[in-house]
Order: C-alpha cells, then structure tokens, then sequence
C-alpha cells in the first residue's frame, strides 16, 4: 500500500510535496514532519500538479466554488469560471456541479486547471440516482468514482442521527441551509438510518488512503443566520466531526473541518474559532462566515470582513462567496469578485497571524514614486486598475494638490 | 449670542434636535445631556434639514467625499454623487471640490440634498488665492464664508510646526498624504509660521459657535502605507487635537477627532482606537483604515474590514473609501460601491458595539420563506439584487436541491 504524506512524515521521510511545502511556506524539516504528522498542517496533491498546504503555519487559502446547479447549465461559463479561479490566485477549487453531464463538466474542470479539485460526491448521487431511491451502494460507488478520478479532496457531511434530532428542537429560523448536508439527511431520514459515511467509516478512510484523498468533513449544521449561531446542534457536530478527523488521521489520511460557514455575529467570530482550535488541531475550513444577513448583492464583502476575522483570529482555509450569494448561481465576473474580496480577507488574516509581508511595503515604496507600473504588478488584481489608473504623476484624485508631491521635498529635506 | 447644543444641554435644555436624536438613537434624555455637554456625542445640525448624531451610544455614521478635483471637473457627475450619497444612506456629505466654480458647485451640493455637508475650506482657499500667496487673512475669511453658507462642519488641520519637524526624522515611505494637511503645512512652511488656526484658535471657535458648526480636527499625519503606522508624528498629532478639542468644548463648541484614518495593520486596530478612547471622550472619526496596501482597485472592500474592525472596537464615524481610491477621483458607480461596503462595516460595527439588530432578523425570516421582495426592501442596497433574484422559490444555486426546501417539512415537524 502507497504511503500517504502522514505515514511519511511519521517515518520522518520528506515527500517532494513536503519539500514544495517547505519553500513556499517557510516552514523547517522538524516542524513541517511533526504538523504533518499530527494532522495540523494538510498538503492536498493532485497528479502532476502543484501542492498546497493548508493549516498550521501555512499563509490562509482560498477555494472557488463553481459548477452547473441543476437549474443553471452553461459548461461555458463553467470553464470560465475555471480560468478566473486559476488566473486571478485560487488555491483550489471545488465542483459542485448538480446540472447538465455531471462527469464530462468534472473532466473539463480537470483538464483546464492545475489546481487541487474538490467535489462533494452527494451531489451527483442524488442528481444520478434520485434523492428517494439512491442506496447505500450508489453513496459509496460515488465516493470511490470520484477517489479514482483524481480528486484532492472530497466533502463529506457526517450528520448523525441524534444531531438531527436535535436540529429539530433547537427553533432555528433557517433550519439547516447545507445542501450537501441536507441530501445525506434526506437519505438518512427516507431509510430511518445512521449516516451512511459514518456507518461505513473505515470503507471510506480505505478509499481515500489509496490515493491520500484529504477528507473535508462538512458544515451541515451552520447557521443560516446570525441568529441561529451555536445552538446545541452545532456544538454535536462540531464534537462528531473531531471524533471521525481522529480516527481518519490515525488511519494516515489527511483531515480538514469545515466550521463556523454560514453567519456568525463578528464578536463571537474570534471565540468560536478558538473553540474549534481548543477541541483539535485540524485545519479549519470556513465559509465566510458573514457577520450580517442584510448585505444582499454584497456578500463577498460581509463575507470578506467575517473571513478576515476568521483567518486573523486562526481560520486556515476561506471558501469565498460571491455577490450572488442567498440569489443565484454567481456568473464568471461575480466570481472574480468573490474570488478577490477573500484573497484580501486572506492577506488581512495572514497580517494578523504572521505579521504585515513584504509586499505591502513594496507598493508602498512604488506608490511614493507615482509608479503605477510597479504598483500594478504587486497588485492582488492587476487587470482592475486599467483606466482608473493615471499614465504618471499624481491620480486624478488630487493632481497637483497631491499631498505626496508637494511635501515631497520638504519631508526629504531639500527645503 | 445664541446657544450651541453644547449650551443647552449644560444647562439641561433639551433642543429639538436632541429629542430627535433621543427617538432616533434611542438614548434617554439625562444620558443624552450629559454626553453632549461632555462632548462625547455631537449633534451634526443643517437648517431646515434632520440632524445627524455622532459619538457615544449612537449608531456609526458614514461619510461620503465628493467633489470635484483641479483636474476632473464635472459638476453633473458630482451631482449624481450627490443624489447616490442620499438615495443610498450616507449619513453625512463632504465637499472637497477644488476645481471649477467651487463656490456654485458647493451651493448645488446644498440644493440637492438634506444631508449635513462638510467641507475643507483650506481646499478652496489655496485654489483661489495660490498655494504661496494666501495669506492668514485668506484663510480665516474662507472660513467665515463656508459658515456663513450654512456648511454643518468644517476640517482644520491643525497641525503643529513641531510635528511637521517631527515628521521629517521619522523616516517613512509615503510622508505626508493628507491633502488638507499638507495644504496647511506649505502655508506654514512657506511663511516660517506656527498654524494659523492655532494660532487664531480663539477667532476660529468664535467663529464655528455662532452657528454651531462641528469642528472636525483633521488628521495630517496619518499614515499613507501599513508600514508608516503609529510614529512620534502621529503621536504628537493626537495630543495636539486632544487639547484644542478641549478647547473647543470648554467654548461649547462641538468638536470631532479625525484619527487613524490611512493605513494600519489589522491587528493594531483595536488598540488604537484604544488610544484615542483613553485620551479623549470626542467622537472618532476614521477614513477606513486600511489594513493593507495591495488592495488597489479594491480599497472598498480592504477599507470596509478595517472599518468594520475600527467601529466594532468603537470608532464612531467612518469616511468611506471607494474602488478608485489610490487611482482617480471616483465615478458615481463607484461612489455607491464605497458606500454600500462602508454601510456594510458601520453595521457590522454596531454589531460589536449594540448587539445583532432586528433588521438582520427580520431579513433572515424572509429568506427562510423565499419571500424574495420582502428581502429586498429590508437589504441596504434595495436595487443591488435586481436580475440576479428568482422570482419565487429557491435561488438558481440550488433549485429543487434547497436545503431550507427539502428539510423544512422535517423540521416543521410534518414527517
């Protein structure tokens, strides 16, 4: 049996991604061996591909979300999508295609990108097989389809029983808003059954340690408003799903939660994260969260503000969200849109736990030169700029009056 | 002479627009008097108009600077802005018009709204009397003019010549970028003189109380980059607004600090509001912060997280930032992005300082039932949804997949 990058690590063998790793992170040997090892720092592969690592010590990533839903089919636009992810700094991507020709669409994602791809498996299984008539079977052929795909990493939602039961007494103003979560529900409610990911747990572990799949366990009992925040449902899952990452590290494979998606108030933002690192060290996965419900149109913002608390306060990983969040499925612009608010939550997060990069600085130091060529190029968007940006000399803002220019000489003591 | 706000309430009279303030704030009448006799919330008047509350209990308020510049001269446009400031709830209007007839553009800024409008009054002083030429009689009688025309503030930069010393040892990458403020220090600097509104601190507060005009203390030495945060420069700044606001005050005129506006690092925020808070109890005025600088083309957004950071830890004013921010003077599409993102920051502040609001409730209670209209009218930016909205039922992201669709019925208790 292939060794994963755990298994590795705690033989202290250095894979080539662990050396990849090491650079761009700047993280040593030892350090890198023993987060590797206990789980804290992942390294989702993909063949052929670039490695990301995702967790303790590692600068926060981004995911982009894309995919046909099952009533909005344009493999176009997908793809487009794709090259947005991949041109405007995506660190992975996840196809949550439900629409058209589910397989072909992943395909085309795989062969337009070179960044690791997740799915959520539950997905084309319900799409596939019918949300009443799909069986315990379909769930784990999905699974292993996609495994033997290439995916870097699957979702999986690991609801249990009594945390659905639960769910129902709690008084939520939105219920339950994963959609993953609740397709596994629907099968586990139609069949009276425990979570088939759980019930088949080692099954799955075997599936993805064949070819080192992270295991991504969902968010099914996120808030979908900040009013519904951490209810007894939420504090069951988060408990089940430290549990099963404990196990599926045991077992060699490499475990991040999604946590704290969904609305969250912003003061309890830096608390429930710390209470996520206090019951493990995995990373933590969180979409958004977005500290208000009434920026409709403007989530990536919300989204950004939340996200930027999130990563600073030890978040390792942002799904974005786009402006058509809560409205439709985003089209490629929104997506670029998203896609920038939460690299900038990132960078902010990554001030806050690392301290401020060298590249602030950098623009800085070109910005007082009115060198907008040099400014651009550090940029998080190079291509926004365009018109907006003057040719040489002081913005449009304040031209001659610009403050810059005009104690220019005074501050460099030629006055 | 008539009483100022600050009057009335010392002696325990309650104006008109204090009891506004009381229904709309939802602040009781002692605790009301007594903050604006400290100074702690300051009541923004304009005639025949509402009044704006700014300071201590009272929800954050967001400013929107428009105007045209010396080298984009376009009154319709500014107009527009004008008509976006108020159509999408900005809370106060600064004119920073310095190029073409500022004194006509400045009366249409008034004509076509009901906002208090701010203005800089140094801006049109230099434009029209030369940057080397104006003399102090120049500066003093702009002054009196802006108040004569009902403007509900003004911004003096009241920096001192030993700061402007200050600030050539402290070796920064961006020096000075208040425009107002540098505008003030050539004065300075060309004469050899102290300030001159410092200097006339006595006919400057005459000159506010007769119409009870906000003084808002501008902030010359913030910092124009991350890496120029928190120097001696700025250091002595604060000192110097702290004991001229007092000033002020003591004369009963209400006063604002501008502070920590530019650019500083996310996790500095708080305790520099901490800092002006532990000197002072005026309001704080913020423009974002910026908690990066390779945000270009996207200042909106790096400004509404640091704004967000900044009122949750109890800034109480924001200056918006808008897309163009760095690049040009912003167009008026532009004018609403920076507002909405601000907006977004002022709430999600109040959030950390008030508690959740009922609006986010209410909004979520509609989402939970696809009343898609009933979303709309309760979303800050009401005509941001548009296209992008289903009519009814579930969004294009998910169809007949909706989570909140397919468990409703389990957890409504119906299966």
């Amino acid at each position: 049996m292939r060794p994963t990058q755990i298994d590795c690590a705690r033989e202290g063998k250095l894979t080539l991604e662990m050396q990849q790793t090491m650079e761009r992170e700047n993280i040593d040997e030892d350090t890198l061996l023993s987060r590797v090892a206990e789980g804290s720092l992942v390294i989702m592969t993909r063949e052929g591909c670039p490695s990301i690592a995702i967790g303790r010590g590692a600068s926060t990533k981004v995911n982009v979300n894309l995919g046909t839903s099952a009533v909005r089919i344009d493999p176009d636009a997908e793809l487009e999508k794709v090259r947005i992810a991949e041109k405007y700094g995506a660190d992975t991507i996840t196809d949550l295609s439900m629409g058209g020709d589910i397989r072909a669409i992943r395909a085309s994602v795989f062969e337009n990108s070179r960044l690791p791809i997740t799915t959520v498996p539950i997905y084309q299984t319900v799409v596939e097989c019918g949300m009443k008539d799909l069986t315990e079977g379909d769930i784990l052929s999905y699974l292993k389809a996609h495994v033997d795909e290439g995916v870097s990493s699957v979702v999986l939602h690991c609801v249990e029983k009594a945390t659905l039961e639960k769910l129902k007494g709690v008084g939520r103003v939105m219920g339950m808003v994963s959609k993953g979560g609740s397709l596994t529900s629907v099968y586990m409610l139609t069949n009276g059954c425990e979570n088939p990911f759980i019930e088949h747990f080692d099954e799955v572990i075997e599936t993805l340690r064949k070819k080192d799949v992270v295991l991504s366990l969902g968010n099914t009992m996120r808030s979908g408003c900040i009013h519904d925040y951490r209810d007894g449902a939420q504090l069951m899952e988060i408990e089940t799903n430290v549990r099963l990452a404990k196990r599926a590290n045991e077992e060699g494979v490499q475990v991040i939660i999604e946590g704290m998606g969904g609305h969250i108030q912003a003061a309890e933002i830096p608390e429930h994260v710390n209470l996520y690192k206090s019951r493990s060290a995995f990373p933590l996965f969180v979409a958004g969260p977005l500290p208000t419900d009434i920026a409709l149109g403007y989530d990536h913002i919300a989204g950004a503000v939340g996200a930027s608390m999130a990563s600073g306060a030890g978040a390792d990983y942002l799904c974005y969200i786009t402006p058509a969040e809560h409205l439709s499925l985003p089209n490629p612009e929104q997506v670029r849109e998203g896609l920038i608010a939460f690299r900038i939550a990132a960078h902010i997060g990554d001030s806050m736990k690392y301290g401020v990069s060298e590249r602030d600085l950098l623009l800085a130091q070109k910005r007082a030169h009115f060198d907008w060529g040099g400014q651009i190029k550090l940029a998080l968007d190079p291509d926004r700029p365009g018109d907006m940006c003057p040719m040489t000399g002081p913005c449009s803002m304040c031209g001659e009056y610009c403050a810059i220019k005009i104690m220019g000489d005074y501050l460099a003591g030629d006055e």
